[in-house]
Formats: C-alpha cells, structure tokens, sequence
C-alpha cells in the first residue's frame, strides 16, 4: 500500500541487520529480570512480557543505527554487514531504526514513568554512542557497558524494585567494561586501516590490557562484598567463585597471549561468564 | 569535549537547516493557542511556554528530517540548501533532527499524557512523511495539512479544551491541504526533472486546480457555520468574510493563470489568510 517492495532479499536483510539472536538474549534476560525481582505480584507476567519486548526493540534498534552510522568502516572491515553489501539501503536501515525505537518508546510508555524514562535516556544513550560516543577512547567502551548494566535498573524500576538490580548492575557493567577492551584490542588492526581511534590504539596495547585486567581485579573483590556482608548466600559464594576462577584465567591469558584469535575466544568467555555471574546473583538470593 | 568541531560554518548550517522564521512561527501560534485555549488558570503562562517550545523543537527537527531525506532531490531543484551546498553533513543534520526531536520529546513528556502521545504521533508522521509518505501524491499533502492542524489539537489538550481547538483544527487543515496541491503544482517542474511524482504529475494539473478549488469552496461553506449555529459571534462573521472573498480571489486567479509566479504568490496569499481566519475564531469567540 505504501509502494514498499517487500521482497526476499529485503526481509533477510532486516533480520541480519537487527541481529536476532543477540536481541532475544537481551529480550529473555530482561523478562527474567523482571520475574525475579518482581517476586510474586498478580500482573508480574504481564510485566515481564512488555519488559522483555521493549528490550528486543530498543536493542534491534541500537544494532540498525550501529551499522548505519558504522558504514564507512564497515566497507573496509565488514563488507558482508548489509548495509555494505547492499542488502539494506541506508535509507531503509534508518527507517528500521525509527520503527523499532519508537515502537520501544511506545511499549514502555505504558510503564511507569520511571522506566520510561529508562528507556528514554538509554535510546538517546545509543543514539549518541553509534554517532560520536563510541569514536571517544574508553567513553565508548563505558558507554556500551553501562547501557547493558542499565537494563537491570530498567528491570528493577518495572516493579520497583532497585535493591535487587544494583548488584546485577554493577556486575554487568564492569565485566562489559573490561570485555569492551578486549574486543578493541581484538579490533586493532581493522580500526587501524580505517582510522578509528580506540583505546589500544591511543595508548597501545599494554595500556589497554591493564585496564581490563584492573577492571577484572576490582571485579573479582567486588563479586566478594555482598556475600561477606550477608547480601547474598553460600550458593551464590560458590557459583560467582567459578565466575572469579574463569576471571583469574582470562587475566592471565590476556597477558600471555594477543593474538586475535585468543581475544576473540576470551571475549566469547566473558560472554559466558556474565551469564554464570547473574545466575549466581539469582541463586544466592533464593 | 566530545571533538566536536563547532566553527562559524556549522552553525550557520544549523541555522539554515532549521528555518528559523517558520519555526517560531510555529512555536508562537501554538503558544498563543494554548493562552486562548486556556482561559486565566494560574499556570497557563508556564504551559503556554512549554507548548511553544515543543512546537519550536519539533518543527525544527521536522524541517531538518525533510532536509535529510530529499537531499538528492535538493541537488538538481535546491542546490543552495545546506546539507546539498556542503554546508551541513548527512550525518550531522540527523543529529541535530535527533537532538531537536528528543529535547521536544522529552519537554512534552512534562505536559500531560494526551498531549504527550499527540507530539509523539506527530514525530512518527513527520518521520514517516519524510521517508516515504510526501512521495505519494495526495497522501502528502494531507499529511502536511494535518500535522499543522494539530498543533491545535496539542494546545488544546493540554488545557484539556478540545472543544475551542476542533474549528482551528478543521480551518488549518483545509487550507493548508489546498495550499500544499497549489504548491505541488508551482514545483511541477522541478518534480519532473527529479522524478518526483506529486498529485498535478500523476493527475495533471487541471485535476490539481480542481482538488484545490474544491477545497476551498467547501472551506467557505464550512466557515459559516459555526456562526449560523451559533459558536461564534458577529466579530467571527465579519472577519471570516475577508477571509472567504481572499479564497474567492484566489480560487478565480488559480482557474485564470496558472504561471509559477502567480502560484507562488497564491500559496503566500493562503498562508496570511490562514493567520486572519485563525483571528476571526479568536476575535469571535471573545
């Protein structure tokens, strides 16, 4: 009606550039955030649902507006993304974007204000790093950390429910950080060739791998606190200890060995190791 | 502090992109609108502020978006405008649609929430007009008419008074969806060059001149009655008159000479008359 040709080729490269596997993560893990904080109220179910849509769309969204503004370096570095390859039109690829940002907005304005808000500054957060924040050293690494944390709080503010977010947060924000790092070293030689400014780049790879090797340290005594203050319960000292073991190789690996392929299979850890980490949050608050 | 580089050049890029004078046009007429509407509530001054500045903010991200998606199109018929003379990047003028757009958000979200979920519709068809919709003949120009007609509508709900803003609504959305179709046919022209397909391309322009003609005699009808019935007083009567012999004028000159020249001066002679037919439902509502 519209005059929009949908066609084959169209429609796969909407699912590729909204990269659909990462949002449903994204998507699933809020909605179990919610449930989790949420304890046992009537309308948690409800809540949880429309937690775990406005995640999958705003986080759909920040990949479009990523790889719309990222084109130029992505000719160079992923010419297989679909906006370089010609799958998706630029033109097309923000309109993606708008669709799934505002459908977000829309979503969680039937929230509370508070969450809303959430998800008002994380759309304007996303939209700030993927046109200048993530070119800054270290405020873009900061920036993606702390808008992945935030979905916590995002969670926590659906039912009100800040106390139990704060560690999640706090968790999720840090072992981003570091990996942020890791994948900017990774990124080195690409970023390079096309100009970008990274951390590693700026200040070299010594630099850049002690930062993330700090940020492990800090987070490795962090992970101890609530339990020795009594937040959180044996379970939880036993599952995040595995997470710190996995933390205490992935520093010395790092230290070791830089080559591309080590990175990337480090990062791929962390991945993993964020996911163990909320488990054990969740377990040792039963 | 972000490496922005804000020299004289930027600024007069952003300036020019946002089209000042129409946009405190805009910003103005809503806030009279939201005191007229409002009657002598104590807050009504802060309200009327806040609505203007919404107006101000949306319409200037609106001008920047049209700016944005009609470059190539502006290269061939408006190689002067900012962003195809150089002076303004694509990429700098989605920020500022963005940052414009957002602050109007975000300043309408203080308002109440039917005034908020009117902005925010409108920021979806102004998006929407942009990127698609102005390039469907008719479909265009009614959008056009009706974002401008609810601005009324905005003002109105925020002093929860939809009943003043209905005939400023209808007045404004008539006589701005005439005056859209005369413009399409003085930029008949350029729209060809540019493949552009507007109603007076894909109709002809007698059926153009016929759409506008007949929209302005039923505009004449429609402003009668609220006098004949009683809404408004003598004041409206007289002034709406000038009004309506303007339309005559204008319908008799547009069936006469349809030069560029003449279709330019037309399309200015409606926009005053939009401005003294909005008077004549103030001056007689009073």
């Amino acid at each position: 009606m519209l005059g929009l040709k949908v066609n084959f080729k169209k429609i796969v490269g909407i699912i590729k550039i909204i990269r659909p596997s990462n949002v449903l993560i994204s998507g699933l893990t809020i909605s179990v955030a919610v449930l989790i904080f949420g304890g046992e109220g009537f309308d948690i179910l409800r809540l949880a649902l429309m937690a775990g849509i406005v995640g999958v769309l705003i986080d759909a969204g920040a990949n479009v507006i990523n790889d719309f503004f990222d084109v130029e370096i992505d000719r160079i570095n992923k010419p297989h993304r679909p906006i370089p390859s010609g799958l998706v039109s630029k033109r097309f690829a923000l309109f993606i974007y708008f669709v799934c940002t505002i459908l977000g907005l829309l979503v969680a304005s039937f929230l509370n204000k508070m969450a809303f808000m959430i998800v008002f500054f994380s759309s304007v957060a996303i939209f700030l790093y993927s046109y200048r924040l993530k070119r800054i050293p270290l405020v873009g690494n900061f920036t993606v950390a702390f808008i992945t944390g935030l979905a916590f709080i995002f969670a926590g503010s659906i039912v009100g429910n800040f106390k139990d977010a704060l560690f999640p947060f706090l968790f999720a924000f840090m072992i981003n950080f570091g990996r942020e790092i890791i994948k900017d070293i990774e990124d080195i030689e690409g970023d390079l060739k096309s100009g970008v400014r990274t951390f590693p780049i700026v200040r070299g790879v010594n630099w850049a791998v002690a930062v993330s090797v700090s940020v492990f340290l800090i987070l490795i005594f962090a992970t101890m606190i609530p339990y020795f203050v009594g937040i959180y319960n044996h379970l939880y000292f036993l599952i995040v200890s595995v997470v710190n073991v996995g933390l205490i190789f992935v520093i010395f690996s790092l230290i070791r060995d830089r080559s591309k392929r080590n990175l990337n299979r480090l990062s791929n850890i962390l991945k993993f190791e964020m996911l163990v980490g909320l488990s054990a949050i969740y377990f040792g608050s039963l």
